[in-house]
């Protein structure tokens, strides 16, 4: 099932045509994978180095198709899903809409590193963080 | 051939990881593109309105995947090709370097916009614009 | 009274030592200004411009100090007060805390403008929105 | 003698007002207080952390005065002043103007902070700091 976050667009969101300044739709996808990790899979970036010695999760693979303008004071909902759980990689989706109006589609692919004399290697997905995603895979 | 830009990696940029947030590269790829449409071929948003009343030059598809991590201090070299020139659309790549290590590989579609009666339609790119963008279509 | 928001402290918004990087702080405080003037006074930017003919409301003066660091997935309380209405411009502060905490304290003026010409000038507050501002003002 | 230096406004810094969004400014006196300490006394966040443990230079208080709007592919000369020199602390005050025309006017103190068993507390300018920053004071 997908996780719904909801994200008002702000007066600075936007640029000097009024639409949102595409980036922040990026910005608002790591908003809600945070969110997403936190309430579904009880992790997020402060566990995960405290508990499991990660960094945190980099992007390896982003992107983002636009189907409709978002302005201020739009509420947008995300919808998420959890496409694939990788050894050390995870995929999801990310659905924006307005009222049922499609907005944007997004896709991101994460990694899990840890550091290592000052430099990022991938790492395993942990065993405890595992068994709390693979339930939520599902097919994009 | 490719335009190039150069970026400094500002400490703001970056995240508690001290890795670039990801969202700043596609703020690049755009300030790369406006750079790139003024320098070469000699317009930006300001003319698109005054002389063309065009809104601007929203994305349609945008992508972007992560090599190698960058942080705070470091010069990248961003290097784009005009990959497509369509009747409303055009299409670029974006590679980052540092030092000539890969960081990053961007591509976007942009489409040509007018407002009608509040509402954001495609346009035709304007002859004039066009004339300057062909010569520069250049393989991926 | 005070109009309270809560704010929560995004991966992206903190920087390579950790902490928030501060601009996000006036980013938070515009975007809670935007929800107290519709919340509480029911205008926004678009209802000044549909109804009123002004471009929106642009800084005068800004200022903040800080008190003590936000992290990632702190929840900050915000607190403004209109604490002037001027014939032109208005001013508020705004306090941030987390669970009690002190973090920080901002104060801004604000000016309405109208666009004549392509120039920007300081523009009365319109009366309909002066007489839902006017009861909200209190000392700061 | 001011430092100097100078910053396109981009696209996306630019709000539906068609105006600069105003922390923009803030970002980019930060990037200019680290210009400033690499070019004028030869050290950065890197070489305090490496060389002095410290974990950086946070806010303490931040102001900033606006009086000319700034539009997109504007070029700022943003010009600075060190004009403080206390024990831990560090004040500068920032002009931003365009073709000599006074856009905004900003100042801030900075604090250098250690941090000990994770609490951050403020830390004493080290002396090979100390003795390139302090020929460098003067009126502001």
């Amino acid at each position: 099932m997908a996780y719904e976050t909801e994200r008002l667009v702000e007066w600075g969101d936007c640029d000097a045509a009024g639409i949102v300044f595409f980036p922040n739709f990026y910005r608002w996808i790591d908003g809600h994978y945070h969110r997403f990790t936190k309430a579904c899979a009880f992790y997020d970036q402060r566990t995960l180095l405290a508990d499991h010695g990660l960094l945190g999760t980099p992007l390896r693979d982003t992107g983002c198709t636009f189907h409709a303008p978002a302005r201020f004071g739009d509420v947008l909902t995300i919808a998420s899903k959890l496409t694939k759980l990788g050894t050390t990689s995870l995929s999801l989706t990310y659905v924006f809409t307005r009222n049922g109006t499609l907005v944007a589609k997004g896709m991101e692919t994460r990694v899990m590193v840890r550091e290592v004399d000052g430099v990022i290697a991938k790492a395993p997905i942990p065993d405890a963080v595992r068994s709390r995603l693979a339930p939520l895979v599902e097919a994009g």
